[in-house]
């Protein structure tokens, strides 16, 4: 299948490149530029992309910014530290960042005639971000099959997967983990207090993983 | 309701606009600027706007275009002539262009915690744009009730009216047609011949309505 891939950078999209890849699809992949504060995602995403020799995009929505404004990955508020599940992660939530990233990486399918977009939405996303929900997604997936005379569908294999069951499976197609990047502070290293970088943490630990990733905390 | 108006500054979204406000809505409008060559409807929407004394605020995206090929209305493809729904037509089509809009209105929505975007799509369009038939309006407004924890609804009275109606229901608005800007070819005055100077003309003949507007042809 020929797909594009909603690529962050992160953990999880970047076992989907892989896990994508080793399925002997065609993929290209689209990063966002929202005006994140961690914008090193940007750069990893581009570092493995290169050695993968795969076509890297950056559809640059930073001119958008000041119309979706109340979230710390953003704005000039403190990144929230502890547990991903904690109330003040909600702080995190771009307004609609998910459904705008995937209208332009459908949009851009529909100029390649691609299949497919792909979407490393998972399991342990859903308390905290409801466009992360299965049936978000599924809401999309029949937009886009509706948005154009071309069928574009939306590919998420890990929706019901946990983010130990996606290290697990990283693991095995050896994925680069230590080249990803999750930290919403983007600082040098990983903070390792913050929603995401607690969260990935855990995510070996449960998975009886070595972790890669050098943290500052 | 609060609504945010996804605000094009034509003929449909303007009598939009006075139908919202006729209604007591709170209202602000988003334009979208995606490169296209007819610009000036983002001068008409901001005149419109201005004397209405209502917000009026421009997405850019033109940043995003690169990805977005294949369309007359930012290429550098000729418009073509001819009535609308004729085949040629269908090189208007900005691959996805609706959806990336409203997602983009969603977001703007959700950070103000309003209640409503507004879509000016119509029954004339279906047949083209896949992107304004109901059921794709139906898949998108499920996706916006999903997309957060905050509800917002797709409000699109226009979805099985006319452009007709839609002119006659301005008409007793007492909107300002001659002010709207529908060419695609975006010259001083309205070519009179691309499929949405066709459509715009047959709407005022077949709702017997004067057509104040000034064409080329």
């Amino acid at each position: 299948m020929k797909t594009v891939l909603t690529y962050s950078g992160g953990l999880d999209s970047t076992v989907l490149l892989y896990h994508l890849r080793s399925q002997g699809n065609t993929i290209r992949c689209l990063g966002i530029d929202y005006g994140q504060r961690h914008r090193r995602e940007l750069d990893a995403a581009a570092i493995i992309c290169r050695d993968l020799e795969i076509e890297y995009r950056i559809a640059d929505l930073s001119a958008v910014r000041p119309l979706l404004a109340g979230s710390a990955l953003t704005d000039d508020v403190a990144v929230p530290e502890g547990h991903y599940a904690a109330e003040s992660m909600k702080l995190t939530i771009v307004p609609n960042r998910n459904m705008i990233m995937l209208s332009v990486a459908i949009g851009w399918a529909l100029s390649l005639k691609y299949d497919a977009v792909a979407y490393a939405a998972h399991a342990g996303d859903h308390p905290i971000y409801p466009d992360c929900r299965p049936e978000f997604v599924e809401a999309m997936d029949k937009a886009a099959s509706l948005c154009d005379w071309h069928r574009i569908h939306i590919v998420r294999p890990f929706i019901t997967m946990t983010k130990a069951d996606i290290v697990r499976l990283g693991a095995g197609l050896r994925v680069p983990f230590e080249r990803t990047w999750s930290c919403y502070k983007g600082g040098p290293l990983h903070c390792g207090r913050c929603g995401t970088c607690v969260e990935r943490r855990e995510a070996f630990q449960i998975a009886r993983l070595r972790d890669p990733t050098t943290y500052e905390a």
